[in-house]
């Protein structure tokens, strides 16, 4: 990397990369110019350092890559907002061998091509160990943004995604166990790269009021898109009665509502929808029986650990929560998790659990968190 | 700072602070929303690492914070757009004193409104060192971006705001001297903040044909006038009638014409408009006498080192230089330091001059630089 230099370095970063339409200038000069068809845009920036958010010998430069990418990007989606264009400041010690640059870039055009954009530009600089700043943009496509305030008592919350599988995989790494156990891959998977299943939001707002794609027919989530994963149990407390009737849209197709609230599991459910209680003034009561897994648990049996606890408390699945009108079919990929109440904070099955906190960057009160997480 | 915790200390970090009207909905989401009027936003990001990029004994929190804004800031306006906005990822020690990040985060609000914007989110984490990372965002205001690539043979080379004096105070803190000696504060100051001079780009352009400025009935370029904004012409068809005139808007007042390329100084004056020179694929040549700084120069005599070796490879100092059509006075602010030709490469009185490199982060050719600069 010290040979290069960092212009050839940038210049082989960015060769035969082709940008999406979003990126009306792409990297080369003084900035980038992307587009904001409505004549705004979603923005926001997470950053990620070596031995704090990821290990090289636990994740491969690959994985890592995308794993930036794809928190960044979930929390576009979380707005509702359909993710357009990255830009990514790397920053590597000079002895970083060109390829380990190469598979990390590699691995975020994957993941920024998955959610729909491509890296307009960035930075390359010289640290004492690997930093990943990525900040990432969306288009609301003249929809109201979604925001954690927006809960109203009597909705349903609901989840699209895993929970649980990131931290799985951490305590698999942390354990001392054989991490080739068969039942751990998946587990392994979900702690390197989260997969957040942005076509759950973003197929159901497409066809939503207010949105420019109402008139398109209606995309519906792909089975691989959404669901809580091949493992989750069908949940047990879902059925029509409980959620009511579909809506017929005034233009003769189906239509349906967007949620009320939404954010991205990245702290925790437990603290993530904390936010969304204090943001909104209500109480959201979670249906543990919803949140079993049955194959989370077989690990956790295994590592003598609480599934549970990684599903309550485990952040970094980046799995997508929002409390949906309750008059209304949840759309594909979204499984109801509980309700939301009057009053504040969270509760499970109406009790407050005990040491409920999620991740927090500084406190390091979890440890096991703390080691190599965010 | 570990004490705090996370979300108290962005809590600390955002109180009180007022945004602009381009942030749309500041820190407290998964995202920001900001506007972008003109259909589409200008996008640059800087990554400063601590023992690189500054070092906490020769710079306050303060200083730093604004330096890593400006820097950021300079690209913007070097595109010809207006800043708007910013995104910070910050990493931290731990054991940082929260009165660093409260000085730090007031230099950066400092400087974004300076430059016109303010500090839309950001994220906070722990790092073994200080690392920052500020994304900028700008606005064009319908006009075209003005890029590297437009530099026309004949075109005057110009330049605003001062060249040298960050690598003249690099010099004095490296040199052993007593940065107290009174002609030193000046470089001291300019090392640990650099001015970029927003004003004499954005005054010029506002000025100029196609700014939303220009009058409240020039009607500006819509997101379908294509890509780039209408006012840019292509390439091919880019000739002397284009800018053979005086300009008299159609409100009757008198316009300037906008640079035919722009960059900030960044990497040294001889590598920024080597940048230029390879985009615009011609020659450019400075005019030594009118790059000479007596000031400058008495403070090279007294560390003995080359005071135009600093203003012509010295980076940071984030003036702007730009090549202007020839026939035109040039806007308040700006110098003429040479001209295009036809060719290639830049030379200083007709001549190469040897080992004319600037800065490149990887390369290290550049001691001094190296230390804790880029």
């Amino acid at each position: 990397m010290r040979e290069l230099g960092e212009f050839a370095l940038i210049e082989r970063i960015n060769a035969g990369r082709v940008q999406t339409r979003a990126v009306l200038l792409g990297p080369g000069d003084d900035a980038a110019l992307v587009a904001a068809p409505d004549g705004r845009f979603v923005v926001t920036t997470d950053m990620l350092v070596q031995g704090r958010h990821f290990r090289l010998d636990w994740s491969s430069p690959h994985d890592i890559g995308r794993k930036a990418i794809a928190q960044n990007a979930a929390d576009v989606v979380a707005m509702g907002a359909v993710p357009t264009a990255f830009v990514v400041a790397l920053g590597c010690p000079a002895d970083t061998p060109v390829e380990v640059i190469d598979r990390l870039t590699d691995g975020m055009w994957a993941e920024a091509a998955r959610a729909g954009g491509s890296i307009a530009g960035g930075d390359l600089v010289h640290s004492p160990e690997m930093v990943l700043s990525v900040t990432a943009f969306g288009d609301l496509r003249g929809r109201a943004p979604i925001t954690r305030a927006g809960a109203r008592v009597g909705d349903t919350v609901a989840v699209a995604g895993r929970l649980g599988w990131s931290a799985a995989g951490l305590a698999v790494l942390t354990a001392g166990v054989d991490p080739a156990g068969e039942n751990f891959a998946d587990a392994l998977a979900a702690h390197r790269v989260p997969q957040p299943p942005y076509a759950a939001v973003l197929d159901a707002l497409s066809d939503s009021a207010g949105g420019h794609d109402a008139g398109q027919g209606g995309h519906v989530a792909q089975p691989e898109d959404g669901v809580l994963g091949s493992h989750h149990p069908p949940p047990q407390s879902r059925g029509a009665a409980v959620f009511g009737s579909g809506v017929i849209g005034s233009a003769g197709h189906r239509t349906r509502t967007a949620p009320n609230a939404l954010t991205d599991v990245s702290d925790g459910l437990l603290a993530d929808l904390g936010h969304i209680a204090e943001a909104s003034r209500v109480a959201i009561d979670l249906h543990s029986a919803a949140l079993r897994d049955a194959a989370l648990e077989a690990i956790a049996r295994e590592l003598d650990a609480d599934a549970a606890q990684w599903i309550l408390t485990g952040g970094e699945d980046h799995a997508f929560v929002a409390t949906w009108p309750q008059e209304r079919f949840l759309p594909a990929g979204w499984v109801p998790i509980g309700r939301v109440l009057a009053g504040h904070g969270v509760t499970v099955d109406g009790a407050p659990r005990p040491g409920a906190g999620g991740w927090e960057s500084f406190t390091g009160a979890d440890s096991a968190s703390d080691a190599a997480t965010g």
